[in-house]
Parts: C-alpha cells; structure tokens; sequence
C-alpha cells in the first residue's frame, strides 16, 4: 500500500504517456486532471493486486474516444462520480477499488481523479501494459472477462450503461455512442473480482510508470539525456533517429488515424522511416522493411530529452527517435495475436517479437 | 378494469394501424406477437388511467426504429423482460403498469406483449393519439417529463440503459444505438407516476383503437365497407381516392423516408396526389395544394374494405383512399405546433387544422 502525492503522479503521467505508445493522451492534461483531483481530495492509496480480496469488486476506469478532441474536451470532474456511481448502483454490489485498463497519458490519470474523488484505493496493474485503440484489446478479454455492465457518461450529463452481447459489441455500441457524445467521454469498464484481477490484469503498471517517468524528470532537471538508462529499464531498442517530414492525419470512425514519415539524422541520416497509428503506434518501417509491429510497443521520444511524444504531438520538423520495446508476454499467445497482432489492424504480415527483428542489428 | 383477449387484441390491431397514420408498423405482425404473448401468458388486464394511485411507477414499452426492418427482423421475445427488468432494476422502484407511446400496428400491440409476460396491467392512454416518428414527440414531453431513465435492448441481449441530458439527447443517442443494434430495437422509456399519466396521457387510445378496429373487422365478415362509420367515429374526411402511381422509398437516419404519388380515381379523377412521410404521412398535397399536414392525421385505407394501409406497404397499382383525422387538441397548442408541426419537418407551411382546411370543400 503506496500512497501517491503530487510528485508520484506527474512521474506517472511521464512514464505512462511513454507505454501508451503514442496514444492513451496527453500527459500535461492528464496530469492536470488527476492534480487536481488530489489537491481537492487528498492522496490516493495504491494497492498492489495481491492486496485485493478475491471477491471485492474492482472497476476499472478510463477516458474513451479520440485523443485529439479531449484536449479541447476536458472533463469538468462530474462526469467520475456519475459514471461510477451509475455502474456501482446497476451492479447492487459496493465497488472497493478502481484501477486503467491501460497506461497513458490519460487514461492513466483518469483512475487516479477517480480514485480521489471516489474516496477509493487505486490497484496498481492494467489490462494492456500498453495502450491499445479498442475496448476488448485487454487481457482481461483473453481470459474471458466480459467487458460490460460498462457506464459511459460525457460532460453535458449524458449517461448510458450498457449490457453487451459480447465483447466486440461492447466496442461497437460504446464506440457509436461515444461518437454521438462528441469524440470522448469517460467510462467504467471491465468490473472484475479481486481474483480476476490478479489472475488477468498486468500487473505494477503504475509503479513501472512512475519508474520510468522519474528516471525522464530527473534528467529533465539535469539536463542530460536519460536514454541509456531508459533502454536498459524498459528492455527497449533504437529503432529510429529522424526528423518528421510528413504527417498525415484522420479522426475516423472515432479513432485518431495517421501515418508520420521521417527523414533519418545522425546514424540514420539517408534512411526513411514510415510510422502508422490508430490512436497508438501500429507500425514502424525502416526503407520499407517492417522492423517493429503491434503488439510491440513503438514509442517516440524527443531525441534530446527522451520525452515522450503522443500521436497528436507529431508535427513537421520535429526530431526524435523511435523505440521498440518488447510487449507482455501474454500478448504473444495465439489469442493474443489474434486480438492485437499486425493482421487485426489489416497488416498482411506475421507478428515477429521485436527480440527477433532486432537479432544482429546494431542498435548503438 | 377490462379484459383483453384475443379478438380485443386483433381489433385493436387493426384500429391502432389507422391511428398509427401510415406508421407504427404492421398491424399483422403486431397482433401475432401480442396474441403469442396472451395465449402463453393469459389475458391482459387493462386500466382507465384514473384507476392507477397518484404515486404508482408506469413505464411505457415500444418498438423503435425503420417499420420496414421489423418486418424483418422480428423480436424473438426475451427483449421485453430483459428491457424492463433492466429499467425497473435501475430506477430501484416497483413498476405496476406498462402503456404504449404511440398508437399503431406494432407499437400498441409490444406493450400488450410486454403486460402478457410481466404479468401487469395496460393502461388505456398513449404519448400521441397517433403515430409520430421521434421519442420528444409526446405528450408528456409537453408537460417536461423526462424520456430517460429509458431501456434499449435487442434479440442479440444487447442493452442499453440510458439517462440522456434532455429529451433530444435521448432521441438522438437511442437512434444511434437502434441503427448499430440493426435498426429495430425494444424500448421501455417515460417511466412515470401515476399522477403524471393522469394529467399527461391521451387517455382512452386502446379501447378508440378497439372500436375502430372492431367497425373495420365486422365489414370484413360482411364484404361492406365501413367507410361512412369509420368517418363519423374518427370525425375524419375524405381526402383523395387514388391509385399509387410512384412510390419513393429510403430509410436513412434510423426512419424511413419516401413520398408516394396517387392519380385520382372516381370523383378525383384527373387530379394528382402527393404524400410525404418519415415513418408516418406528414403531408398531402392535391395538385400541388396542401390538403392536410401533421399533426392532424393523415391515413391510407384500403378503397374497398377501409383497412389501413402502414407506408412500408404502399406499392404502385394499390387503390386507396386518403383521410384526414383532426389530432389531439394538445398538438393545436404552440409547444404541440413547434414540437411536431409542419415546420419541425422542415416544410415551410404553417399549420392550419383539418376542420378549417376542409370548410367548404365537399368530401362526399
């Protein structure tokens, strides 16, 4: 049981937007929000998985819709206590922690302003590890969680609870319905016992996130740039050093599609490199060869500072690198790959763990 | 108190299928899923709205979305407990009765499914005294009762629970569930007190629906047609008597659209007549002249036997006679004109009731 302060949420909200492999939002915004949360309510209990009776119930919270419309679509705050209060009273059972269904910028911080405003412990583990587009891309789906009773609420007071047939008609009708609420609400997904979560969720995501957001904020005092020992904490690899030349941009069907191309700098200087997204990095190639995919985690960072760098933060001109950093272990089953591997997302490629790709490539 | 049974049930069919205006779905299909529900679950007791206690719960039941889906894509019966339980779970509150929204062919026939399987009572009172295309369009929002908390759910167990900002929001987010759940859906929405039914409802629509549908089904037996007892019952008139020469078809948006052409036949022979709908007639037009508008109403009967005809039947070669219905006096009101006047529909008229039209114009 960690008690986590102001200092403690803006290394999360670093480290986090890192993981979120350039979606899961903002990190300043994010941080704001769950700032601010803390300041009104107090600091937030976060308890390891373990610490969790079986049969409590835990919901998990979260931001769902385009990232790029929340930054100029902050949540007021009401939309936390109507949303959860909405699922817990739908439930008829008391709701003893919430926790993220994955790490982000964001989607990060919205279980912690929950958390405070709530008055409950937070849990420290996520369903991704990561950040993904969809609702059932969480290894609570693997294991055959079901992703409703869900809530979704948006600021105008709008709330809807929802009851899917399955989990991808979770997606659908939350999705449709987060559209219509404007491009991003907030949610309470995923209800789960504390056996489920200690079964299925990733666990100390958010102590992971702290880590490596602490190790980024140091250095931002120092000045020196921390990516050595980033590498060695997350596992990662270089996989790029350029300088952005395009970027092309779409909101779509509720998702944030795009693709930046980079023009290599340094050791990279003459070579090309090619980013998709749907919200979050799918894709990377190096002059057209594929060198990382999903469910691999491809992060950007600011070459000089190694801050990390969201979807909506790509912009002509900027210099940064591209990491690789291998993903949870359980998203390379045959399910996991199924769920989130480079063919969902219409890739005709096989999945290759990054480990793989990067076998006898210098990355140094 | 009055017991429905199965004869109740297919003359009010066929009389809320006049009411329904071209809308509110087919009056054969209604009345099989209501009959199914008695035979399986006995009668249905039906009271007077003055006979429900001031503080009593009522939450209407409703099929919503395009009449022409339905058709197809017909409840398999699981939707109606499911849905209602669902509310009532939500709203923590007993519910003693059920009533319908509208009058029409499927849409007064669903709550009489609904009383069957719950086991409660119909109330004899509608939103309407007709037919209309959108959830804002009842009664009881003229008097600021709220749509939501409402219930959506479809024959693949998806559910939706739903408590919209205002009663515009919860068309809008319920047409947009409807659509991704296949464009017919169950609904339970309106829940009120007694006392509000008693001040806000059209009373009596279920047993006016019975008497006309009982005129129509008797003249059937005796090959007469109705035509004349039907106009004095219903105060209507005689609009046009044609044949479908064009009929234009689209369902967009969660409704279907289209607008038939009718060339006159007998007394209105080389005269032209053109009827606009979405779900329901909306308007006639008379050689270019409007004869009648919403919300009056204005019904397609059959020219020999008076039995109506809803829009998704309408083809070219049908022979038919159009009439014009005054509607509820609470329509006449601003908020009525301005909630479901010509104007709201986007036609650039202003209403004028069918009484005034027809002064001086000889219907027989």
């Amino acid at each position: 049981m960690i008690k986590l302060d102001e200092q403690a949420i803006e290394n999360i909200a670093i480290g986090a937007a890192l993981l979120g492999t350039g979606g899961g939002g903002d990190p300043h915004l994010g941080k704001l929000m769950a700032v601010q949360a803390v300041k009104k309510y107090g600091p937030v209990t976060m308890l390891d998985p373990q610490e969790l009776d079986d049969d409590a119930l835990v919901v998990p919270s979260a931001m769902m819709g385009i990232p790029s419309v929340l930054v100029e679509k902050i949540p007021n705050g009401g939309e936390y206590k109507r949303c959860f209060d909405a699922l817990s009273k739908f439930m008829g059972k008391k709701v003893v922690a919430t926790m993220p269904i994955e790490a982000g910028g964001i989607n990060s911080m919205i279980p912690l302003a929950v958390a405070a405003q709530m008055g409950l412990p937070i849990v420290d583990g996520d369903g991704m590890g990561r950040a993904f587009p969809e609702l059932q891309m969480v290894t609570y789906h693997l294991d055959g969680i079901t992703a409703s009773p869900m809530a979704i609420t948006d600021e105008k007071g709008n709330l809807e609870v929802l009851e899917a047939a399955d989990n991808n008609w979770a997606e659908t009708l939350a999705r449709v319905a987060t559209m219509t609420m404007g491009g991003s609400v907030i949610i309470n997904i995923y209800p789960m016992t504390g056996k489920e979560v200690k079964k299925s969720a990733i666990p100390n995501i958010m102590s992971f996130s702290e880590k490596i957001g602490r190790l980024i904020r140091k250095s931002m005092e120092t000045g020196c740039n921390p990516l050595e020992d980033l590498l060695e904490l997350t596992n990662g690899y270089k996989l790029f050093k350029g300088k952005i030349t395009d970027v092309l941009r779409e909101a779509r069907d509720g998702f944030n599609f795009g693709k930046a191309v980079l023009q290599g700098v340094e050791e990279d200087k003459g070579s090309e490199f090619e980013l998709e997204f749907q919200n979050e990095n799918l894709i990377g190639r190096k002059d057209g060869e594929v060198v990382a995919s999903v469910p691999d985690l491809i992060c950007c960072v600011d070459l000089e500072t190694s801050i990390p760098i969201t979807t909506e933060s790509l912009k002509y001109g900027r210099r940064m690198l591209v990491l690789g950093i291998p993903c949870d272990e359980r998203w390379r089953t045959p399910k996991g790959i199924e769920t989130v591997g480079p063919r969902y997302f219409k890739y005709d490629i096989d999945y290759v763990p990054i480990e793989e790709r990067m076998k006898g490539v210098v990355t140094k």
